[in-house]
């Protein structure tokens, strides 16, 4: 009865109503933690679950997100003690016998399309960059529109820097894509893209700029007789049309934009790196700025990238309109070998890119430190 | 291996890296879709559990929460189906083995301080007033601030009407509080309050206003041993300081306000409607509207109202400065008894409102409905 979740309840109801309440024995749960960050920054994660024969957790703080078993103690409590973390936010889940399940403990999450994950943070000086502090915030902002291209209502996310609100002036664009999986809030939730740009911003070390933040997870009808090129072709093809037909106009049409491609940037992380790669290739005349991180040519696109981009490929003015294309991997990302093979492919060309690769592998942990490395790069 | 969730990974990565991924037998979880709602409305909730010795669900679609049981079929999977439901949305959650656990196939949840809850939708015609369909959208903005009077950073849910962005008219201000558990996003996700207010907009039902969602859920520090009369009145002068010293100033000098009595209301469910009565009673020249939905004083607040808040009360011109005074509350309401005894209160000093009893209990079913009935009435 005295976790915090029953004392809020306690503050909602009469105390006659509590009196009320069926009175049951105490357990280890009412006072159980998770996760606890130990003074080494190893974390403790522990979930109640006296029935269970088998708990692991999974999540990107380990490499190659590696299980860990979870032992139980004789009060029914299972836990499991981490190596000590480098100081930043981490993702995972347990499984209790078979079953996903949300560290009942631990409210805060990452949300997916078809799935959560828990989030811990293991505090410290290195995630100054990213936490909430108080510095000038922008807003962020849940803008509905009525897609045409899609046929529906989506969403995108939309970052105004501090000041725009009372202010006149026109601001740059910078269009950031998220991964497959996700949906236009995980760059501001787990990729704390807002609280990135707002310390940048009072370090004065990037450009004031809107950050838009669409939906890239396009409607598909997904088969187990799907076949991939298809829907990797599809998908690409909605994306380019949504993000051209009505994420662009609508966000130019809303907020005081600068239009013109010396005021465009895109970046985009995995599934969102490949849909940067593909619009940038071919629509080179839209944005001088272009970020690819932890991504490539997926699968079989890599065998056709040469034909269907070839008038960009071989453009030579190509080169002249992108004043920053950036291309950043962790070591360990398993989508390293598409990322070699469209870097090859870009190398054939004489495309000019810088690249950038980092310890880690698939992870949000990189993807924002990429962020924070690309931004300042951004309408200088 | 063919859940969408699956699928999205298959897009993100290169087909070498799928075809190194270890090979496992299908299990009937793959293919289980949770909740499945039947023609006849009626949901069926399912986890896959094979381990499992006892699963029930409790949820806000069964009166008082009432907990129905599940049962397993020799493939492993726990189901239940529910009576048919009003179409609406609902919360529900799943314990497994007294573990509690978020239905791993449903990632649509309410974000709760302490707790998630998993949302299911029953669609029909009697949701259309909380849909998310084609009309114009307001914006809801997180809006983060430096808090004086609470020393940390704070966030704010704000919506502002279609055609705000281009407009330059000042718009009168609702401020809307949740209740306890919740946070600022409540109102917006689960109470739907963006969509409810863009409806009754587009169909000409209420006048464009912003409306600003606080964070009404105090920091406290509360052990086994408090006082909960001391907790009470602390959490009550830490929000009204947090109100009107910080919420009010940051909304009237960031947007295109209208700052006088008659341009501002006020309502609020639960806590939020305790924290409403305790404002407009304490401040009775701030709101001109005011709503209480599901509350009353609890406890033993009760005891001390007459005399807290005898100035306002004993106020010959307290009735002539509220245009609306509106309370509602289900008949099953576990906090009628404070209902009541607040209404006695208001009654002994002839204060006017106007009361409506609803079916239904503590739930957000009724606290969407009764915004939907509440917004219309504002600044007439």
């Amino acid at each position: 009865m005295y976790t915090v979740h029953k004392l809020a309840l306690v503050l909602l109801v009469s105390y006659q109503a509590v009196a009320q309440m069926p009175q049951r024995q105490p357990t280890p749960n009412d006072t159980l933690k998770s996760p606890r960050i130990l003074d080494d920054k190893r974390a403790v994660i522990s979930v109640y679950a006296p029935k269970a024969s088998e708990v692991v957790v999974s999540g990107d703080f380990q490499k190659q997100y590696k299980p860990l078993s979870l032992t139980k103690n004789d009060q029914g409590v299972w836990s499991v003690v981490t190596d000590p973390l480098k100081p930043d936010y981490y993702t995972y889940t347990l499984t209790v016998d078979g079953v996903r399940t949300m560290d009942p403990k631990n409210p805060i999450i990452k949300q997916g399309i078809s799935s959560l994950e828990n989030v811990m943070t293991i505090p410290g000086p290195e995630t100054a960059f990213e936490d909430n502090i108080t510095v000038p915030h922008g807003e962020v902002r849940e803008v509905w529109y009525q897609s045409q291209s899609l046929g529906m209502m989506r969403r995108m996310h939309v970052y105004t820097p501090p000041g725009y609100e009372k202010g006149t002036t026109k601001y740059p664009v910078f269009y950031l894509l998220h991964g497959a999986g996700d949906d236009d809030s995980g760059w501001n939730s787990i990729g704390r893209a807002g609280f990135i740009l707002d310390n940048l911003l009072a370090a004065n070390k990037a450009k004031p700029m809107i950050v838009v933040m669409p939906n890239g997870s396009m409607p598909m009808n997904l088969t187990p007789g799907s076949n991939m090129n298809q829907v990797m072709s599809d998908m690409r093809t909605r994306f380019s049309n949504e993000l051209l037909k009505d994420v662009m106009p609508t966000v130019e049409k809303t907020y005081r934009t600068l239009t013109n491609r010396e005021n465009r940037a895109i970046a985009g992380l995995s599934m969102g790196g490949f849909q940067t790669l593909d619009v940038t290739l071919s629509h080179p005349e839209l944005f001088n700025y272009v970020g690819v991180f932890s991504s490539g040519f997926f699968g079989n696109t890599i065998d056709e990238a040469d034909t269907k981009y070839a008038k960009a490929l071989q453009d030579p003015s190509f080169n002249k309109n992108k004043k920053v294309f950036w291309i950043e991997i962790g070591k360990d990302d398993f989508v390293m070998d598409a990322n070699k093979k469209t870097i090859a492919l870009l190398d054939k060309h004489k495309i000019k890119y810088q690249y950038k690769e980092t310890d880690g592998g698939h992870t949000w942990v990189n993807w924002r430190q990429y962020l924070h490395e690309y931004a300042p790069l951004l309408f200088q």
